[in-house]
């Protein structure tokens, strides 16, 4: 069961993750499509609504070509 | 399906999970109990058998008290 704070740690995560692939200068699209992910994961991610597991999480930072930890550097 | 280096990467996560916990003095036993998780879990996840969910790898990461990213500064 996800609680309230569970549910605004996807959510934080998300938006970071969103805020970084725009700095890229990336579409939801292109994440998408260079990652392999579908691009409705993809945007379900970014809007928090899916508790994205590790090998995911690798693929996304890996396609953007940063580290791992950046898409974790976000203030709670 | 994962590949490879999909379980390559989970069980690097594992490995510095379980250094940082024992970097702490804890048990897998104190990690699970505090976190709430079954024991039988992190083993799974420290043995990188686990694709761990962000909800969970924010759980262990608050449980321990340290930064998320700290579980993911690790050479690959």
């Amino acid at each position: 069961m996800k609680s309230e704070s569970d549910v605004e740690l996807c959510k934080l995560f998300g938006k970071h993750l969103a805020k970084i692939r725009k700095e890229s200068g990336w579409s939801q699209e292109r994440l998408a499509n260079e990652s392999g992910l579908a691009r409705s994961y993809v945007g379900d991610v970014e809007r928090g609504i899916r508790n994205i597991a590790l090998i995911n999480i690798f693929r996304i930072a890996d396609t953007l070509g940063i580290d791992v930890a950046e898409l974790f550097q976000f203030k709670r």
